[in-house]
């Protein structure tokens, strides 16, 4: 059994609610003690992967970036296959919306897990949530707590999985970032489904993300002149 | 909640244990039912894949390879490194070879479940073993079933994971294989962590292998004179 040091891996995708939990992490295990990794798994807006260059650059994290490539293989799926339409609303036969990759955050813990093990990094840092609920079963609590199990399990090691964001709104999201100065950092986050900056504004991420701004009484960042 | 048809999918590596339960399955599930799936993690030995292939063309089934580019991304181990060294004996510091790969089997195991879930198939076999005992506790009894519980709860299923080959050793391997009439297509498997065809006989792979058959009183097909 290995000890667990108390550095910090954030899963980030440089989206709104992974760059909170980076400053979450730098909160709570300091400056030097957070890094942070990505997966290019072929998605559709590069630019999510370079929002997380940025964000991590600019809060002073190392940043590692691994590839996927098994993703695209599986196939067929709009988050990764230009030519499916994206569809926020539940698919009738699957009751899940179609940018659902099977166990996709299963996969991209098990390999934060994996470099964590391999760098003696005891604690992993997920911006999921199962609140504002997507349809996604591997956002819940239940799923997070037995893979924690399962990769305790399966690397002998006792990794943390910390989920900060599993029971807030997108409301208390927003005020979270604001109480530990995630806000400037916003401005550097992609959410847009649509991939564009500025963003969409129509499109449901752009949707949902505004209305936990509006929510907090807070203007986005991103939204802001320059 | 999906139904879990009675479709099996095999991990294929294209080794004798897997071959063993590609045979397990054509027994319990029928041909026709049972697909097969190898991936392709960059592993020095390229006759693996090309060993699973026609393990399965042999027995009729199904075939996918899936790429998988992160386990080289991740770096800096003896199955996928080829200016590494490979020691079987554990590594002072982790306890563990350096042919472990951290997680290797969750991430296959996840991965299969994805591609099973896509497919409509419920069960899901896998020729990893706790007896003879490896060092790799993601070939536990207890991690496998932590991870089943795992992936049902994060893709919404009621996926199987079966094991045939967890309790037994290579010498009961051998007479499961012997008694499903899958010693003919041992011919086709291989073992041999050296990478050779005849194998080395030398490596603790093969070693391991011809101790089952010997212990079983049955000669290994894949040394018998063509």
């Amino acid at each position: 059994m290995n000890a667990a040091p108390e550095k910090a891996l954030v899963l980030l995708s440089g989206g709104q609610d992974s760059t909170t939990c980076l400053y979450w992490a730098l909160d709570r295990f300091g400056q030097g003690a957070v890094s942070s990794i990505a997966f290019d798994y072929g998605q559709r807006h590069r630019v999510e992967l370079e929002c997380a260059r940025r964000v991590a650059a600019d809060a002073g994290v190392a940043h590692v970036c691994l590839p996927i490539d098994t993703f695209a293989a599986l196939g067929g799926n709009a988050l990764t296959d230009a030519t499916v339409e994206v569809d926020d609303r539940a698919s009738a036969d699957s009751g899940l919306p179609n940018t659902f990759v099977p166990g996709r955050n299963l996969i991209f813990l098990t390999y934060a897990a994996a470099y964590a093990y391999q760098h003696d990094i005891g604690h992993l840092v997920t911006g999921i949530a199962q609140t504002d609920y997507s349809g996604y079963p591997d956002c819940r609590q239940a799923t997070i707590a037995s893979l924690q199990e399962t990769l305790r399990l399966g690397m002998e090691s006792d990794v943390h999985i910390h989920a900060p964001l599993m029971q807030r709104s997108k409301k208390e999201t927003v005020e979270l970032a604001r109480d530990l100065n995630a806000l400037d950092a916003m401005r550097l986050t992609h959410t847009c489904y649509n991939g564009r900056r500025p963003p969409c504004g129509e499109c449901p991420a752009c949707r949902l993300r505004a209305k936990g701004f509006a929510e907090a009484g807070i203007p986005d960042p991103l939204l802001a002149d320059p």
